[in-house]
């Protein structure tokens, strides 16, 4: 990356999946990046607002001095513009693709929301619907890896992929959520494919050094429900 | 298109704006397709269910046997699989393609929503609170106008765009909004650049021959209305 004005800022909070998919690709393609940690809960700093006034969300990748919003929006950005540097992120096939595209929509707009409600559920029956939904989403997903991956380790066949980046990034999350809830979301005996992905994907040097601990989201996720259930009471 | 083994199929529906930006996009490459009204709200096909078993709803492109859902994702497999075949679609350059999406990803998740509760609301609060969610939503789209376009006519610059496309697409029902509500959304003395790009975009003859009448669209809306209301008060 030459010169100053190729500098690459990221506006990250540490226990944020969509932060980790983002450190994710550019570790892969070799980006170097500066990493601004931000207290998006409980204050948004003066540079958030004016990097994502629209969301006020991280991450926020600033590139050229421009900022780029939405995980995976930065991630095809970044797929484009170190598109010579390290592995593609995307498949070069149009279909293989849009398939990616979807599922990867399918994680974040169906599986994850669905699966975060186990912990978010006021009642029994909440949760139980979550978690049928969680499972149901899970069904599909299995399906999903065996048709794309082909037999190879990854969604992306030999190599992580987008699909592995945007469903793989939730894998910490997902363990929070077992951990709160009682519930084991990838159990090797229903979804043996997916299971053994999640641990090939979790073992990768760059993943592992990323991922945060359990414990320390759990101790998070309690934190982030007390400032949540002081500021509805305050209403 | 040679061959049949490259035949294109659109399962559709003639309300959805989702299906009429495909449309656009296949009709500004040139690409000629089978057209397949769906019943989506009253009964389901066979053919919806086998080729988008996960949302089971239109548009569903079906090229070379294999269905692409998810009206943004088939603009961009449109895009890369006639490549050197019309104009593009998404802009070449990696930041302004990240740019469109990111409003495209607006228009979709935030301003469209906020702007069919105007219809749906059952309180005078509910209907202001939608309209003032919709008035600051094009605020921001104006904006986005003015930067994304450079003066010239589309958000795309000279041609249309993939983000006048996804916006464009939603025009057909902003005026649906304004004749049930009685309340103007782009109205010409709030965002000017809007309105005119609003009616250059809808005086292109590919989008003047598929935007389904306003009236119509009333009806539908009315007819939709009655049947959700039907299904409600039977469980």
């Amino acid at each position: 990356m030459a010169g100053s004005g190729d500098k690459v800022t990221l506006l990250a909070e540490w226990p944020s999946l969509y932060v980790h998919r983002v450190q994710i690709a550019l570790e892969l393609k070799g980006v170097s990046y500066e990493y601004l940690e931000q207290e998006v809960w409980v204050n948004k700093s003066e540079l958030l607002l004016k990097y994502n006034p629209v969301h006020k969300k991280v991450p926020v990748l600033i590139h050229k001095g421009r900022p780029i919003c939405e995980s995976t929006i930065i991630l095809q950005y970044i797929d484009e513009v170190w598109a010579g540097i390290g592995p593609s992120i995307l498949p070069s096939d149009p279909y293989e693709r849009a398939v990616a595209r979807f599922w990867a929509g399918y994680v974040d707009e169906k599986w994850f929301p669905s699966s975060t409600k186990i912990m978010k559920a006021k009642t029994e029956e909440e949760k139980a619907e979550a978690v049928e939904q969680s499972l149901t989403g899970l069904n599909l997903l299995e399906e999903a890896y065996e048709k794309s991956s082909k037999g190879k380790p990854f969604f992306g066949g030999d190599n992580v992929g987008y699909l592995d980046i945007v469903f793989g990034s939730a894998l910490c999350w997902e363990k929070t959520i077992e951990k709160i809830s009682g519930i084991k979301l990838i159990d090797e005996t229903k979804f043996p494919l997916l299971a053994a992905w999640a641990q090939r994907f979790s073992a990768i040097t760059i993943v592992k050094e990323l991922t945060p601990e359990t414990n320390k989201l759990v101790e998070f996720w309690k934190e982030l429900q007390a400032i949540r259930n002081a500021n509805t009471s305050g209403n």
